[in-house]
């Protein structure tokens, strides 16, 4: 494909050789002939600035110059590289086509163009919508529905009642609608208290790999429309979740907690049971939230707070040494 | 099934109108007509006040008035709802009954009334006992022991020799028997360690949702009766874990460790290899563990000590810039 | 077997009963007739002392003198101990071995002797070498290779393009090759990022159960030879892992960051990123690392720091209720 498609593309306005052929998206370190690669920023094009000599680059509109053989200036060069990645490799990871006879298929009522991956069970009652895709070993149980362009990646386990929105994806080896952890202690044994909710995914959301959504004890555990979450995040029974928020991994969300739109969560958080994440906070990583967070409120330590203060405390922390040597030297005046 | 009915099933006092038809039990946020909720303390009782006209409550005996429509006082509202959810959801997750043929099933000793979902793997000199139901996608190695009523759920994976008791609940995507972590370092390189133990889980333990459990390098991995664990809890190899316990989700136990009876461990916590965490201790959560705890203690933080002048320490943290002020003052003063 | 053939075999030097009959390798609290224990200091001897006087036992050098019937020293009992368990129990998981007819596998390139178990799917373009053995529920996309004598656990997932070099293991349950987890935030919606590159990893690397690796956005996410790599460890897409490394269990490692060779990663340590951990460098466990981490450097904290002032920094932590009353008193003497 030559550059100068590849501005139009973008809605670029395109500078140097506008015949340069692009042959593949490559970061600067294996930068060939025929590479195409992206600068965010001035600092990222700096440290870059030797090797693009030959090839092709897309910049940010406020550069001035570029060293690049040919360079393509846009507004947002972030949506121009998924772009054309999307254009380029329209799907990083193929389904096996088509629907396998080796299943287990329940009733199910099926859309149109749906994909089903060998070695696949689904139970009475599912509703699988148009052009979803289920990749080979995918287990989903009794009265699920999936909506329309959803995509459920290998090894994932989708358990009965589940409702899942349209375009959705669901990575490998997740598990949706696993039990609750829930149990009352009566004469020193743990009685298991029924979990007998469900889990409701809204559309655009993402599920990532080995990520586990625990059904609720009654009711639902939800994750409203277009939040994103990363792999082996835990999201535990009753938690409410609201639309476009990102959750890192490893993160783990205790029961009946709720999360706003809007908030990011960075990796290796811990949040308590029964808290409020406001709406617009932002978790530091590694956090540990014991108490409601306001909205646009950003946290961090452990217990959490505000992160502004909880990080001159940490500065404070590193200069322990000090203050004992300065007291001890006041104690010596007396 | 009339409320009458009910307050029969949980032994309790009935109040208001006895003629009440309970359709399902709700969460008070959708709280419609035919609808039955729960009450576990006063103040619980009033947030829920404007919204259970209508309808029907179990509440705990202490309280004296409720605005519900129909409701029973119970001495354990907790156990009364456990016991009315196994009666409205017998079986919130519906298994494939029968036993599939698309299976691959070695030399193996079956109990009566065992379920085998399709494609399912079991290899030789493995026990099943009675009553035992395999969801779909299951391994389970060679010489496996599984007893009576256990359950094990999709996706999950039971390595050879692991001997698993009566009515043990393994929730979807575990790994039990996998690998113990054991190099030793020769010459730069690391060379395994061969692991050549096995796992041992007793009666009524549960095993959460991705959660693993690595055999022991010789002997045996022990998870003790009744302990229960929930999801994303990495267990070590050689670690042996007592009775009662309670292992909140992302635990992570290094190998050869020891956790008495009746433990509580919360979410995200760490414990260092070749510990011994005491009989009714509680970890608090995200600490990290790299000492004995003594029967019974409360420890918190990282490295974990006694909660209490932990939590002071904590406080003491936060008035850290105060505290350089003050001795700046005191400097000043010279 | 003969302690003393064992003494060949190990290349010790034998005392006592030449003659003792070696069953079982056991522990020492299962130390019965017929067992070979494994000392591997002093301090381990004198524990055992009392137990051994009938059985065998593996000792180091400078042993001077052992209650053991027989004993071999050694100059490493861990390699000796290796070698033994390596004899004893060659196969401590056996696979089903042959190549299953039921499985869904494309356009696939065996080498010799591979086993494939019950229900895999291996994609078009596949290359798989000599004597790897492929567990059952086992996804290999498109386009993978994967090196001679590599083992592949079950349910595990290595999705397309992926490269795996030779005497690989993959634990049951991991997920090689998952989407990186990047967005671009636009009008208050994230939009997926492609991630078109994939995953390399390189001979002799091992990968514990519900480990992810995720593939990179462009080129690849690599882990160099020979690194080893514990349980439920989530990778992020374009991290680059030197060889050598010991990575342990729920570590998390973000996007785009480095790690040199011969690093050690303590349990659930998290790595910011875009940062840098230096070779032969040490992270204390549960440590966050938020900066580049200096060759030989060892950390320990949150963000971390050189271990030693954070130790220091932690005691003084401890102290603070002493210091607060300290300043009191000089406060009160104004």
């Amino acid at each position: 494909m030559k550059i100068k498609e590849i501005a139009e593309l973008i809605n670029g306005e395109i500078f140097g050789d506008f015949e340069y052929e692009v042959e593949r998206v490559s970061e600067i370190s294996d930068a060939e002939d025929g590479a195409l690669i992206f600068f965010f920023d001035e600092k990222n094009l700096q440290e870059g600035d030797d090797r693009i000599k030959g090839i092709a680059a897309v910049v940010p509109e406020g550069i001035e110059e570029c060293p690049a053989r040919s360079y393509i200036k846009v507004n947002d060069p972030r949506l121009a590289m998924i772009k054309i990645l999307n254009h380029f490799y329209p799907n990083p990871v193929s389904s096996f086509s088509g629907v396998s006879k080796n299943t287990h298929i329940g009733d199910v009522d099926f859309g149109s163009d749906v994909t089903i991956g060998d070695f696949t069970v689904i139970g009475d009652g599912t509703i699988i919508g148009d052009r979803v895709e289920i990749f080979p070993f995918t287990y989903i149980g009794h009265n699920v529905e999936i909506g329309e362009g959803s995509r459920i990646y290998p090894h994932s386990v989708i358990l009965d009642k589940t409702i899942i929105g349209k375009n959705v994806i669901v990575e490998a080896g997740a598990i949706i609608g696993s039990s609750g952890f829930g149990y009352h202690r009566v004469e020193g044994r743990y009685i298991p208290i029924p979990q007998v909710g469900r889990v409701i995914i809204e559309d655009e959301v993402e599920i990532g790999a080995c990520s586990m959504v625990d059904r609720s004890t009654i009711g639902a555990t939800v994750i409203r429309k277009g939040t994103k979450i990363d792999n082996n995040v835990h999201i535990a029974h009753n938690v409410q979740i609201g639309a476009n928020a990102i959750i890192m991994a490893q993160v783990g969300i205790a029961g009946s907690s709720t999360v706003g739109d809007n908030v990011v969560i960075a990796g290796q958080v811990g949040i308590s049971d029964h808290v409020h994440i406001g709406n617009g906070s932002h978790v530091a990583a590694k956090s540990g939230v014991m108490r409601d967070v306001k909205d646009g409120e950003v946290v961090f330590g452990y217990p959490a707070d505000n992160r502004t203060s909880m990080m001159r405390n940490e500065a404070y922390f590193r200069r322990l040494p000090e203050l004992f040597k300065r007291v001890k030297a006041l104690e010596n005046l007396r």
